[in-house]
């Protein structure tokens, strides 16, 4: 399988459009050990012709021209190599890019039906992509099952959902109420290499049943949205915690690192950064913490294989 | 007045993601004589500090980063220097950039009625954005009136509606009816200097009160999207025309560029380039027929001073 992260950002990016963070404004200024970094997606494939993306982000369009492999084959005037989207949830981060596939054929979107609700009634993207292309609704299985290109052929690949405790998205009704279904993550196998990845840029809080599921994988990319539970107002931009936002924080000892530390697994990665995570400047003590402990800092273009 | 163009493609940026015209193949390939361009939005200003952006687009994320008076101001962590947006339609390749400034404080948007409603009830651009920071509405004047910023103070600028005949966006009920109201143009006005621009980016046709005006400013920022009345077609990526989209083509007898090559304007520019227009070919005969008429054609971060 190859795996490629396409944006490793949280919502926003980084450096985000309005913010003056300490962070936001070294990357801004380009400082060394720093990079710009898009919206959170990944593109995965079995056979590097056909593609799926791992949510589907604002800044999609460029993500597409700067990764050849997802340029249109050459058969057709109008074509696209992506068989398919796979949501985590319906946060407008990792959800807005399916309007900017709206000029192609319809779009397969693999999501729970709390997503599917989301994305067609509090925000209406499901009813105005059908004046375009449409949206093919599949529900992800809940054991490993093939993934289907649009086809119907199998792709390669298997995929299964892994249930997390999340929060509707925050313009749909009951946004801060958790319950299942509104945020999954997704194991992913490849069926020739047996290469297994477990994407989970979501993850509110330790879960027993997931943290014993997590050795599982040779990729896991993890939620590495926030260093601590307070860092929106350490930084000076807001008052949300990490919990009150869904996230669970890096740092401390029942933070996400010690726990990924443990684990013994190929590749841990920590992508879905948000530009106010102090772990985007290289030369910081919290990034070196993170690599201290075997874990690898998601940035965009970073390419595995397994 | 400082007028910088953001973005000078038509919905889909060129290249297109999923487009293999001979255009795209073209700028994807970075030919000779080709640029990528990003979708269509102007950033306009009296003094340079303050800044209104004539539509967003669904790229503003990275628009706003290459333009530096449009970074934050560093009194405050979070800042924005947008004072307002002003939109001519409720199409998805001028409104979606509204989702992308969620983060900042309520968004000034300057929107006819009916534009309004396409945001509020077609797609749910509005609604959502209330869970986030909030819209403030501002119905934009018949008459040359102060554009104002956040605080109610005046800009330096002066703005009033153009009427033009347009349909509602593709996603909203009688998409394909023209009326008006769904679609407008801008003429703006700088207080100190007399500077006017005259923004017109989705003209259906000859209408004979526009033309007679449209000598009348010193910019002229003009509906470039298509060559020809058939270019989906022998572009081989659609059927639909350019009048059934919404577009005076620039070429033939009655084309938009016989008519602009007559006008005694200092600054003449077309904008909104869709990516099948041949004229985003700089060895084109198109192209060339374009400049010899005295036109420019727009491109990304091109700066004007009125």
């Amino acid at each position: 399988m190859q795996i490629v992260l396409l944006g490793t950002a949280a919502g926003g990016g980084s450096p985000q459009w309005n913010c003056n963070c300490s962070v936001c404004a070294s990357v801004r200024a380009h400082a060394a050990g720093t990079v710009f970094r898009t919206q959170s997606s990944v593109a995965i494939s079995a056979d590097g012709h056909n593609w799926f993306l791992l949510n589907a982000s604002p800044d999609l369009r460029g993500q597409l021209e700067r990764f050849a492999p997802l340029h249109p084959g050459k058969a057709t005037k109008r074509d696209s190599r992506i068989e398919g989207v796979l949501l985590t949830n319906a946060d407008l981060d990792h959800t807005l890019g399916l309007l900017l596939m709206r000029e192609g054929g319809r779009i397969p979107v693999h999501a729970t039906s709390k997503v599917r609700d989301a994305l067609v009634h509090a925000i209406s993207i499901g009813p105005v992509l059908e004046a375009f292309c449409g949206v093919k609704w599949i529900r992800p299985p809940r054991r490993l099952s093939p993934l289907r290109r649009r086809d119907g052929t199998e792709s390669g690949l298997l995929y299964q959902v892994v249930g997390l405790r999340g929060k509707p998205p925050r313009f749909a009704p009951g946004a801060k109420t958790f319950s299942p279904g509104h945020s999954i993550g997704f194991r992913i196998q490849d069926q020739r290499t047996g290469g297994r990845l477990l994407f989970l840029p979501d993850v509110a809080g330790i879960e027993p049943p997931l943290i014993k599921s997590m050795s599982d994988c040779d990729v896991l990319l993890f939620d590495g949205t926030f260093w601590s539970e307070d860092e929106m107002r350490k930084s000076g931009v807001g008052q949300a915690t990490a919990a009150a936002m869904g996230h669970w924080p890096m740092a401390g000892p029942n933070g996400s690192l010690k726990l990924l530390a443990t684990l013994p697994v190929r590749h841990k990665v920590y992508v879905h950064l948000n530009n106010t995570n102090p772990v985007l400047l290289e030369n910081s003590a919290e990034h070196r913490a993170v690599r201290r402990a075997g874990v690898t800092i998601g940035r965009d273009g970073m390419k595995l294989k397994i």
